[in-house]
């Protein structure tokens, strides 16, 4: 169920007991020297996916203090473990200090689409073999390390930032697919939920770095093989605080997952 | 903290021992003989509000059997204090049968609105004080019992449904106010994120009750006193299930919360 490929090896996880399992955070899957905080919940995810032997359909994440590489315990609890849905919990902590808090329900995702309504039309975007992939220039803190682990393509109109000319929209769309053609499972668009840069780097606005707080992905079904596409934006910012929405279409133009997440605004 | 008033009655809890609480769901704040799920993740934010002695900023909870009217026990867990942010667990559980799991970052909310952006306007609805309030008609199922213990107020273009000509758009408007006067606090945000009929009773779709897998509300602002304004709706109906968005905008034009869950949809 772990898959291979290098994001199953970067979050992969190994039995420590009942209910205990061990990960090793890895370097170079990171942003300014923090974990990214997808792989870090994507890690736990798994873990609760071994505990279960079913996928995550809603999961959610508190984080709680920075992941750094090195060596993780994850312990794992099952609330109810019911006739459709499992619900679940689980702690990653390194050295003793919690990083992050996850709870969810697990059950089964149909793969055969059954659709009655997806009112969102399929992004026309620009094709992704055309655009420029987004990679780490060392030294530089933008894009982060975390950019080399990934084949990430940023829409056109929302890669300005990188230059210095944010859109003023805040909004950030891209296309994304894993390395070595690992597919994209339902721990990955867990990943992939947190993957894109702010939208706020497109919004001229004083907003620094934004830490996320809490992170809930719907996983809605499994992706096709191929490209995912992501549309990011930003609504509200307020009291330092703002919510990121994610919808993510698989190459066959299917909603795969929708997420949302509550990140802290630094000032400036 | 606990406040007074009809929903702080109903939603009231007490100290049961270290990190335990005493609940009891109360009868008439049902659909269809189950306790309101808002209701029942208000009571467990609750708890955690006392025992962090802080608001909920972001909470998530994930529904594991149906609530029933009658005593209720709340064990909570503080995960980490931190300087800003505090992260705790709830679960909810009836006869010892696990009912809700709650998991979320508590902290201070700032009563003075800062508001750097709010990329949404503010609802031009028709006079609430125009429209007819929503109530329960005994031996019906809907609207539900719930609808006595509140001031709900639907936009004429959504109300149709309850005649059974429904729209056509999975999209579920209203006004709410608590009774008695009854401010609505950062609890009573809970609550009121998950008080409307679904958008789906507006959708032609073969789609009935909908019980909610998951839960999440921010919170992002303290209301002002008067009418809630609450738009909900649903882009996504697949596999079985769907989301329920929702944005609370106070009597200001504040936006003062943004709310998602995840629901199962039972076919025909």
């Amino acid at each position: 169920m772990t898959g291979s490929g290098p994001l199953a090896r970067a979050c992969a996880v190994t039995p420590d007991g009942a209910g205990a399992w061990r990960a090793e955070l890895p370097a170079g899957w990171d942003v300014a020297g923090v974990v990214h905080g997808g792989l870090v919940m994507a890690t736990a995810v798994g873990a609760l996916r071994e505990e279960t032997g079913l996928d995550p359909v809603t999961v959610t994440g508190h984080f709680v203090s920075p992941g750094r590489a090195g060596a993780a315990r994850i312990e794992t609890s099952i609330v109810r473990a019911g006739r459709t849905l499992t619900t679940a919990r689980a702690l990653l902590e390194q050295e003793g200090r919690p990083v992050l808090a996850v709870q969810g329900s697990f059950g089964p995702i149909d793969p055969a689409p059954h659709v009655l309504l997806q009112d969102a039309p399929v992004p026309d975007w620009p094709d992704p073999e055309s655009l420029p992939r987004t990679s780490h220039v060392p030294g530089i803190d933008f894009p982060p390390p975390l950019t080399d682990r990934l084949d990430l393509r940023l829409h056109p109109d929302d890669a300005v930032f990188v230059d210095g000319r944010p859109s003023g929209v805040a909004r950030m769309r891209g296309y994304l697919r894993l390395l070595d053609d690992e597919p994209v499972d339902a721990r990955g668009l867990v990943f992939a939920a947190d993957a894109l840069p702010p939208p706020t780097f497109n919004a001229n606005l004083p907003v620094g770095w934004t830490p996320t707080v809490e992170l809930t992905v719907h996983v809605r079904a499994l992706p096709a093989p191929g490209w995912l596409r992501i549309d990011t934006g930003t609504r509200f910012i307020s009291h330092g605080r703002m919510e990121v929405d994610a919808v993510i279409w698989d190459a066959t133009g299917q909603v795969v997952a929708q997420a949302r997440q509550l990140a802290l605004v630094p000032r400036g």
